[in-house]
């Protein structure tokens, strides 16, 4: 395969992984009671992968749709495609459990190839897990035999991920609509690297950057860090191709229209259980003349929320609008080695707001000299750029950094949200109560972080980071956990995800988000365009004993 | 019923109906021979409507969940809620003809109450049509026997029209979410009376503001004509409540959410054929403290095309933005008696932008001198506040000139298209050659006018006026006309509408732009919340046989 591998144990390049520095050790085991894992994680050879389900027809069969060397069933391979990026996921596979495994990978080249696969494994009852960066956080790419009709997928047919990695062009730039057709196996920094060449930018930015797959962005309604000013990827995508196991849909001849429902939007988000998305235009924009970052400084998170409020609402927007709560700014603002002493050198920290400016240089300079009257008006502390430096440099790194905190014996997981303005302040203190509730019963309280990362007029999201000791048993720990918060953001008001998505993990709290007949549509459109019920099963369409 | 009522045939307010000048009916005479019709409108009384289908059993039901007093059936009643407001539709009630009427008119009065209406048409296989405003051009009020599933609707059990006019509410207005609740029959200007009391306003201001409904805006994803500035409504929209045959769905608990497929781009533009919208949250805006309206003149339409582009791409974008093509630029900046002397004044006249800027003052201010920085580069001249005050002034004024004009016999008719900026050009010259193809056959060439009236970083709308001699069976001239151009539209790559809707009218073509598995997932999603085809039908969902 010509594209880079991830860590399959963790994330991004196997090269930069790094121990935590042992001061920062020290801390979390006297902080947060973190201890020494016992067992090292397994070696790759030591990952048990289950025995391949798939027989010599059907490997054959879909040989013959895309060639031999792109139907792959070697456990080396079939490990690197188990499961997605969260931390139950890396857990697993550190222990060597590759339960959910692909029984094999295909690689399709092109648009029919994924249709004619899609038949092919329609006809033999043989699940698709469509396979882009693999940086799912909430269980898209494990599918499950409830969510198959008539006995298909992982009922004991098996299932092949589909890997989208040679389909990884720049189709076409076209300079007077600002837009670009790419390929779904496209990888961001490629599509970055590609369309830069020629002046242009798709802006988007999101932790998963330098892993992540277009087609996922599209499947997963991605939203990066600079959502405020190119919007979020949902907001970019004027057109659309899907393979289907019943044919193809084709939508977007218009920026935007009255002719019926927005179906685009209908294929934005569905992960994978429609169909495979085969091509997206997407706009993109000159590559911005000056960028320039900057830290605020607030009393608190609500004087920060209301800031940022008054920003998303009567402008200047910056490209990039963030507000740590008072013990991410003490983290973040600190040296690592203060983690954990809030008493310190932090105490006095408020909630640090991170904003960076993109455009022309006049535009910019303008933005920043209106946006720091109104922030100066709520209350905010101008910091200069080191802060927004810092955050900029920084930005795709704490990936890398859970890697070091799992080696270390740590624990350390993410979850989101977002709801309107009025309801956020409850959401938050519901979610932390929550965690905190569920996290403190088997050992000392979590570290518990939080961020407001995107903002609209409207609302606004919420971002976790949880860091506790692993215990005995971190996955089922964490499930617990997990549920709890869940459940507290359903009934505070807000979207189970503004941006990581429903997966399998958020299928149940989805379905209470949308209702059972929100949940019966999605499974009349799934039922139609998927009858075998092949597509990812289990993932995002709640079944209908659910309802 | 407290509710204004439109004049039932024509336009507007029956006080405001005034004749056309002499010299401009004698102008029409003498360049589009224009004569006057032979018979004049028919009156009220003697429009015939056929006999109600409804049985007394059907009226009682209706009546025992809405009140006797909500349920009528009355000639007047079912005239005034016959069809909509397209020429076709005047041109056919002027001649007394209602064969479309509604068996009865049915007035809920809660999200209950339509719940309700809904589950005993089902029940009884009588078609619902909800009606806002009643002012679809596209047939979006006129169901079809072809679109009902199970023999229901117009296939003999008549139907009723769902006038929403007693939910008129501003439910609530949240200054700290900038957003308001709104119910569906509430009418555009009560809307923004009752929000400017308190400050806000919608930014909503279609041409038919006047008389249609927020739950119209919604049913039909309207577009206002300063949607540069404040978006189309579908971008306003953050939450949803819909009534359907097989119960409610509500919808949106963020501004935006990775959860999913986005529900509401599926409700909205769903024009009556899921159910029935009976809660819309949406975006407000302080009422903008300063309103600047200028002209621009530019050599050419391509010219003026590609500096409208400019701004929409690189910005400062005004809140409202079009540009005229030579045709309409003439008539509308001479006198009316001017009409058809192109040779005369206004051969130099090139094409008029209009901008309109609206905000704070100091804002208003800076974006005003930057965007005028960038028209002249563009090559515009500028007019002056003059022509923007004046396209101000008349913004809703179009559809009571269309009256004068069907009282001095020239028929008057619009259509509307979207495309990519690359397809704009195409689109506007085969749109163009339709249209004069198909209607210069039966006497002098139609005055054929056309302008962007909508534009976005991608593309833009194109909007079309036909003006022309009524001949001897407009309806029918105009069909083929309209049928031609919607093939142009169809074939140069545009959506069928930018912001009329589909209706009966554009289905056709609806279902080639979506193509036949689009046109399927429609018609899955109908048949889960509306299993008995009750639901306006024949509007919008292709039928499986036009796959």
């Amino acid at each position: 395969m010509e594209t880079r591998d991830m860590l399959w144990s963790g994330w991004g390049d196997p090269g930069l992984a790094a121990p935590l520095p042992e001061p920062v050790a020290g801390l979390l085991r006297d902080m947060l009671g973190v201890r020494p894992a016992e067992r090292p994680p397994a070696d790759l050879d030591g990952v048990g992968v289950p025995a391949c389900r798939l027989d010599d027809g059907d490997l054959t069969a879909l040989a013959k749709v895309v060639g031999d060397s792109n139907v792959r069933a070697d456990a080396e391979t079939r490990v690197r495609h188990t499961r997605g990026k969260s931390t139950p996921d890396l857990l697993r596979i550190r222990a060597g459990e590759a339960a959910d495994a692909p029984d094999a990978v295909v690689l399709p080249g092109s648009h029919d190839e994924v249709l004619a696969v899609l038949r092919a494994c329609a006809e033999r009852r043989i699940a698709v897990v469509p396979f882009g960066g693999g940086t799912s956080v909430v269980g898209g790419l494990a599918p499950s035999a409830d969510g198959a009709a008539d006995g298909a997928g992982t009922g004991g047919g098996g299932f092949v991920a589909l890997d989208l990695r040679r389909m990884d062009a720049v189709v076409s730039v076209d300079e007077t609509a600002r837009t670009a057709v790419l390929q779904p196996g496209l990888r961001a920094p490629d599509a970055e690297a590609r369309l830069g060449e020629r002046g242009y930018t798709l802006g988007h930015f999101p932790q998963s950057f330098e892993w992540a797959s277009i087609g996922g962005f599209a499947a997963a309604r991605s939203s990066g860090q600079a959502s405020a000013g190119y919007g979020r990827f949902d907001d970019m995508v004027v057109a659309l191709t899907v393979a289907t196991p019943e044919g193809t849909l084709d939508l977007g001849r218009a920026p935007k229209s009255a002719a019926g429902p927005d179906l685009r939007q209908l294929v934005l988000g569905s992960e994978g259980a429609f169909g495979v998305i085969t091509s997206v235009t997407v706009r993109i924009h000159p590559v911005p003349e000056a960028r320039e970052y900057e830290g605020w400084r607030f009393a608190s998170f609500g004087e920060g929320a209301a800031a940022l409020r008054r920003l998303a609402q009567d402008g200047p927007l910056p490209a990039v609008l963030r507000l740590s709560d008072e013990t991410e700014t003490v983290v973040g603002l600190a040296d690592p080695a203060a983690i954990g002493t809030p008493g310190g050198a932090g105490a006095s920290a408020g909630c640090l707001a991170v904003l960076g400016f993109e455009g022309t240089a006049r535009g910019v300079a303008g933005r920043r000299t209106e946006a720091a009257e109104a922030l100066r008006a709520a209350g905010g502390e101008p910091l200069g750029t080191g802060p927004g430096e810092k955050w900029a440099h920084g930005r795709f790194n704490a990936p890398y950094l859970r890697d070091s905190l799992l080696d270390a014996g740590a624990f350390a997981e993410t979850l989101e949200t977002a709801a309107f303005w009025p309801d956020v302040p409850r959401l938050y203190d519901a979610v932390r109560s929550a965690l905190i509730g569920a996290l403190s019963g088997a050992g000392t309280p979590p570290l518990l972080m939080c961020h407001i990362s995107h903002v609209y007029p409207s609302g606004a999201s919420l971002y976790f980071t949880v860091v506790s000791a692993q215990g005995a048993d971190p996955v089922a720990h964490w499930d617990a956990a997990k549920r709890a918060a869940n459940d507290a953001i359903i009934d505070a008001g807000g979207t189970i995800s503004h941006h990581h998505g429903v997966g399998t993990d958020h299928r149940d709290w989805y379905a209470r988000e949308i209702g059972p007949l929100g949940a019966a549509v999605l499974r009349a459109v799934k039922e139609r365009v998927d009858p075998a019920g092949i597509m990812n099963p289990g993932v995002l369409v709640p079944p209908a004993a659910e309802e």
